[in-house]
């Protein structure tokens, strides 16, 4: 059986890639958290508990009919939960949630269904598993009213089923890994152009499932832009939405199952959109003097149809945050840097990142013309060094999470978008309830946020918060700010989520957005392709 | 009450706009399809059959209570069909498929959801009415199995519910037409970009029920594309789905509500982006060696990004007839155009257009790229005057086939999409299945096709099939020709509709295109937002 990569069980990557924390990180969390710098690493993979499989050899052996099956302690750990702040925090102590009773790999979309049918037909839940890298418990086992749960591994279906050159698409089995795709794109001449920060290690049918959204989704289109077709195993049997450029024949069914988080079925291949791979690349920073400043400026650029492919502005806070950690404003050249900005009227600034992923012509006409909005609206350039920095490390956030999570600093990120008429007044009432309800349980945060995608009528908002994390509390710690920060996204005009999806952090808040008669479509939907309730039980809808 | 525009009952638009068929057609007629220029025009307004309406008083009193209420004869006339061919070929001849037994208006979208609230307890069907500009039988009342039937006209919900200049969107009422929506947007600056054939009598709450899209759409994206947000009156209740630019909140909803055709509910406003009204506006003509060589040129352009907003490409036969319809072809002036054209290696041809709104100086620079890909194609420059007699035309098709229809000719259109891959595939299924199956029927048809929009993945085909109608027997003549189509389509791998919706015409083959278990979960959505089935019956779901 093919192994796709998996990360380390406790956290993010593998250990030859986990780097370090940055040595100019510490003082800060220091002094503005009150982290005393001493290690809580995870516990060993022999402590981690975990219950005797419920699945008897019964069902197992009729599972191994139709697809490969693993019940090891190893592979039931690794599929035990996905990578958010709350599953990284209980399989660190050793005591994850729980874990599925069998692992289970179908080789191809027939083995899917087969494997769905059984599971329909004796009441166990089904949980498929991509690239195992959920933030929002997309992949915490639930098995309340079930005989079992099965981690579904898509792993045996990867690859390409065809690549259409002439219509620019290629149809990509679910299992297949970003650089894998990437790969195989790549050895042709193309890319599907979608790198979020977890690129490495996401599946192609995940990321369509979750909606995700790429760092270079400004200039490529979100995931959910791409898709042009896709099939998807169900327990009432497979939908098969043939790639269609464009359609009026009714409702857009492919919408319904983008974002269905394996919530409705498993998606078994998705037709994306690829482009010629380009023949460059440019990177390169920004300084702006105010948030505000550089938002206008980007709502400027997207609206005239000028934005990058990759457009990121940083709040003062996450800017001060990243100057630091890179070094940039330590020793001469910090002064060097801080006169530089000084006489361009910037104290502290927003950092921004543009990039370009072009042929080499259109980047100098694109870039000359994005560089003389920045500098209209006050931008100091910083050059493709900057740029180079913000590439070398635009992967590292998870192994950052987990370097502090090791010195007992609590990480989360959430995202939102909106309009941009409502940009200002949603950033505030997130960040400042972030800031209160961290506050309030005595472990002040810092609280950073940047956008990271543009659209023509608004953007994204992207928040990380750090505070001391309360031992033996850590779970309600979080779920007090994450909860208080959801209400706050809602009452603000925000959406739950830009492109970490719904999973079980955000369901019992889904109603408030998408209204109750929203729900009971969605519910509708599922009771027909899902009589039996056991796709993902809990995720998307509460 | 304010007074939509509305067209002559028995055909398109006004007198006052209708010009007359071209001299040059006429021989073309006569030798081709053997018809003999006889008058067969409608029948007079009081020679019209229709029912008595079937509702009583009582609750004709009631619905006046939440809404406006029209019974005359004439309004229910004007509302018991849209401006399909079946359509027209019915009420010229004095013989409605049925009629609603009353018009109703409401005046906002608490009025809406009072009239439906008050039908689904009486079981009185609903056909919510816009433009009335349907052409694939999206208006026909249906009373099987209910109380009776209405048209429910959106005339009474127009206008800007808001402009957000900041995000670049505007909320529009449902009833508003396309003209008004212009001149509203026009007065700030902007424009929609929305402009389909029936772009004077549309209203936009029926382009997004219908997936439309228009002949601008392959620069300004078809109207699923455009809407952010919307709001949608349903028997259950409403469906409010805030404007939001990107979200991974689960499928998208919006996408469940576009393309619904009032099967599922009325929407009531939408939220759509708008850009600047563009200061400058091209339309060039071209001629194409072959239909193969432009379709090539232009997939190569839009794969580049280089498209031009309008994109069109008609094949030989249709190039033909426009030529010699405008005149370009006749006399000294066509001695000319055919030595050019032969100079250039081009006999007969293929006509494309291409157009840019946008600011003069991105034309230069966009022209110029589009000009070379045609002209590395062989295309030969036809100039701005082929542009701007396309142009005058451009709304003119429905008038053209009024005077048809006067001369007993069968004028009907469908349209499809595909991949590039799959394009001459469909092109020629379904142009040999139009011309085999009128033939059989011993009335040889003139077949036409042109491409009107595209994508990176692929784009449309829009046939025009023309016949000696057979009297008494023209509604099974198009049947039988319409069906074969369908199916051709199907089996072809195109879609049924790429912008005219699937209507009562196309339903009966739409689970062929997205599957039984896509049709279940259409049912199942119906069922939970309009339970007593009454709105639009037998339009989208058979």
């Amino acid at each position: 059986m093919r192994l796709a990569r998996r990360s380390r069980w406790w956290g993010w990557g593998t250990d030859a890639h986990a780097g370090s924390l940055p040595e100019p990180a510490l003082p800060l969390l220091r002094d503005e958290l009150g982290v005393d710098g001493a290690a809580h690493g995870p516990v060993a993979l022999e402590d981690v508990a975990l219950a005797e499989p419920a699945l008897g050899e019964g069902l197992v052996d009729r599972l191994r009919a139709v697809a490969g099956v693993t019940t090891d302690r190893t592979t039931r750990i690794v599929h035990a939960a996905g990578k958010g702040y709350v599953d990284l925090v209980r399989l660190r102590s050793g005591r994850p949630q729980d874990a599925p009773d069998a692992v289970v790999r179908p080789g191809d979309a027939a083995g899917v269904l087969a494997v769905l049918e059984l599971c329909a037909a004796e009441r166990i839940a089904v949980v498929p598993f991509g690239g195992g890298t959920s933030v929002v418990g997309g992949l915490t086992p639930t098995r309340e009213g079930f005989a079992g749960v099965i981690s579904l591994d898509l792993g045996g279906l990867t690859g390409l089923a065809r690549l259409d050159e002439r219509s620019s698409t290629a149809t990509v089995r679910a299992g297949t890994q970003g650089p894998e795709l990437e790969a195989l794109l790549g050895a042709e001449g193309y890319t599907l152009g979608h790198f979020p920060q977890s690129f490495e290690y996401i599946s192609i049918g995940g990321a369509v499932a979750t909606r995700s959204a790429g760092q270079a989704s400004t200039g490529m289109g979100r995931i959910d832009k791409l898709v042009t077709g896709l099939r998807c195993a169900t327990p009432s049997g497979e939908m098969d939405l043939a790639p269609m450029p464009g359609t009026a024949a009714g409702p857009d069914l492919r919408e319904l199952l983008i974002g269905s988080e394996g919530a409705l079925g498993v998606i078994t291949d998705a037709t994306l959109r690829i482009r010629r791979a380009p023949s460059a690349v440019r990177y390169e920073g920004w300084m702006l003097p105010s948030f505000a400043a550089g938002a206008e400026a980007f709502r400027e650029l997207v609206q005239a149809g000028a934005a990058p492919d990759v457009a990121r502005l940083s709040d003062a806070d996450e800017s001060r945050f990243s100057m630091i950690v890179s070094g940039a404003t330590a020793g001469t050249k910090g002064d060097v840097l801080r006169r530089y900005l000084g006489a361009r009227g910037i104290a502290g600034g927003c950092l921004m990142i543009m990039g370009w992923l072009d042929a080499a012509e259109a980047i100098g006409r694109r870039r000359q013309a994005a560089a003389a909005a920045i500098r209209r609206a006050g931008g100091a350039g910083l050059g493709a060094s900057a740029g180079r920095s913000w590439e070398k490390n635009r992967y590292h956030g998870p192994y950052l999470r987990d370097h502090l999570l090791d010195r007992g600093v609590m990480t989360e990120t959430l995202e939102t978008a909106t309009t941009w008429d409502n940009l200002f007044r949603l950033y505030d009432a997130v960040g400042r309830t972030l800031l209160e309800s961290l506050s309030a349980r005595g472990t002040p945060p810092i609280v950073w946020c940047h956008i990271s995608h543009l659209y023509p009528s608004g953007c994204s908002l992207y928040f990380t918060f750090l505070a001391k994390q309360e031992r033996g509390a850590e779970v309600e710690q979080w779920a007090a700010a994450k909860h208080a920060a959801c209400r706050a996204i809602l009452a603000a005009g925000g959406t739950l989520t830009h492109h970490h999806a719904v999973g079980l952090d955000h369901a019992p808040f889904l109603p408030e957005e998408v209204g109750p008669l929203g729900i009971a479509a969605l519910r509708a939907v599922k009771a027909e392709l899902d009589p039996a309730g056991i796709m993902n039980p809990g995720k998307l809808l509460a």
